[in-house]
């Protein structure tokens, strides 16, 4: 007989989300059936979207969230006891999963892909739904042309950091926007972002205007609010935004949202395409996004750095953190 | 020797323009060369883009608009005496035009479409950069399927009037806004809207689930500022919105513009698709715009309302009336 843990959300959150708005509950799990596996999480992911999301489902709920785990027990011929899967099973320890019996797109578990020795962590990470993020988001409604310039907002989170460098790849010019001097360095010395900025001292739009003279054409957006109002305002003709996050009020009251300075003479006038996405759209093509990101990665033009918490009693501190913006990279937990 | 008289604008705008922004010119027309005509203003168009780019544009300026003329000389065959024009020169009585020599896409002089007996003053409205704004604007970036809801800003405009009776004919459910009372009888009880709100007096929030209990699809926008912000909030995944104008800032300063409800999260969660346009554009393609317009008025299908002032000194007056919303469907000054 295995005994479980989970986190279940208990409450919505209110702001920031507090430790008490959890409850770690332990569930014995029942024998193996037909097709069903035993699987031991070793790496648990926290994401942006696990607040984003709390205030569309109703509590109480389990924790989701995507974790990479090994079979230890398996009725299932095509998951092996020794093999690894990507669920999303989210903040719990141990699970029994039936993989056929998850059909939803972003509920469907898989098989960990070959990561030619890299860290099995990048299963939830570069090699995982942000990294499928960064690639389509990014590439498919950005479509950028090399010379072109680019900008990032969280631009050292686990989304922001791999579009920066996928820029670079494709012969963009990149900048990139953080909250912190170190996160500034971070990009600069190790990602080669031709410039960061961090928005919480500089003047933002003079220090856009200096390392983008010439205009922006593309811009990757995980923030929303004022910053991305003073970038946007900022772009050229026909310029391409990708929305894929609005972590700057995440914490806010879906019905109180916060004003910034208004978009739209700007998409007037210079044509301006803004579209936002949820990378389920393009579930069936992660393996796509997988395979060049492994090779990049293995061939050093791409750092996927990870900011690993230890400890299954830590996903909440691991999780406020990032929301916080501690991590550089992709946040994840240690089972 | 022909006299012409044209409007200067000498200063940059500073909120609402002021009639001493403006000067009457005078001047003596040369006699045509080969290729010229000579073009008498009949028509002269009051569009909100006039507003908006004056300060894109270097002080002094001659002030642009479409407006319909008739050839009283002609030493160019194609455009032989009595045949009539449209060109982008404005607020002017007397004009000489080499219609070869304009080859920027606005600058264009083209013939008045055969209107098949409509007024010529469609020419610069309904058959002309206002209507082709409407068509493509709305078509090439909406898409409209039957039976979506559709709203519409601005709606008793030159543009939104159209927009919203193209919608009605493409089988959508379509709602308007505008600023008064005798403009939501209009929109509801002549051009047969589902519904029209007047965005003064209502709880726009709470009049727009009413008549879209199941969401807005397609959101046409010529006004921006928090109005969009509350319509935005309530589109249906993958939602359209194409941004036509932003009159609600067209006062303000470029460089401080006003603020309002974030747009991100709606946009990212149901995976919006903004897109801001300028009908040159489709230049080309305007004649496929004009012809499915002119077939509509014909067949009763499409009301093209004009508002028209008379005469060629109540130019400004007509402007600035238009900027405050008094027209009902296309300001035109008759010359």
């Amino acid at each position: 007989m295995v005994k479980a843990r989970k986190y279940v959300v208990k409450d919505y959150f209110q702001g920031v989300p507090k430790l008490s708005d959890f409850e770690v509950v332990e569930e014995e799990l029942p024998p193996l059936k037909d097709n069903e596996i035993l699987v031991k999480a070793e790496w648990i992911s926290v994401d942006p979207y696990l607040r984003a999301y709390n205030s569309q489902v109703n509590v109480p709920y389990d924790q989701f969230s995507y974790q990479v785990g090994l079979v230890q027990e398996s009725k299932n011929p095509d998951y092996p006891v020794g093999s690894r899967v990507v669920s999303h099973k989210g903040w719990r320890n141990y699970t029994i999963i039936n993989p056929k019996l998850n059909t939803e797109l972003l509920e469907t578990t898989y098989k960990l892909p070959d990561l030619h020795g890299l860290p099995n962590s990048l299963g939830v990470g570069a090699v995982g739904m942000p990294g499928a993020t960064a690639y389509f988001g990014f590439l498919e409604i950005c479509k950028p042309k090399p010379g072109e310039t680019v900008v990032v907002s969280g631009a050292a989170g686990a989304v922001g950091s791999i579009v920066g460098q996928i820029a670079k790849i494709k012969g963009c010019k990149v900048i990139g926007f953080v909250g912190s001097d170190d996160k500034v360095q971070w990009l600069e010395k190790e990602l080669k972002f031709d410039k960061a900025i961090n928005y919480k001292t500089a003047d933002v739009a003079k220090a856009l205007k200096n390392a983008a003279p010439k205009g922006v054409d593309c811009y990757f957006d995980n923030v929303g609010g004022e910053l991305s109002s003073v970038i946007i305002n900022q772009m050229n003709v026909f310029g391409r935004v990708s929305v894929c996050g609005s972590i700057s009020s995440y914490n806010d009251n879906l019905d109180n949202l916060p004003k910034a300075t208004i978009l739209q003479p700007a998409v007037v006038f210079r044509q301006l395409k803004v579209e936002g996405f949820i990378v389920s759209r393009w579930r069936e093509r992660w393996p796509e996004a997988f395979a060049d990101i492994i090779q990049w990665i293995l061939s050093g033009k791409l750092k996927a750095r990870e900011h690993i918490t230890e400890g299954f009693d830590n996903l909440y501190k691991a999780f406020t953190g990032m929301l916080a913006g501690e991590n550089f990279g992709k946040a994840v937990v240690k089972v």
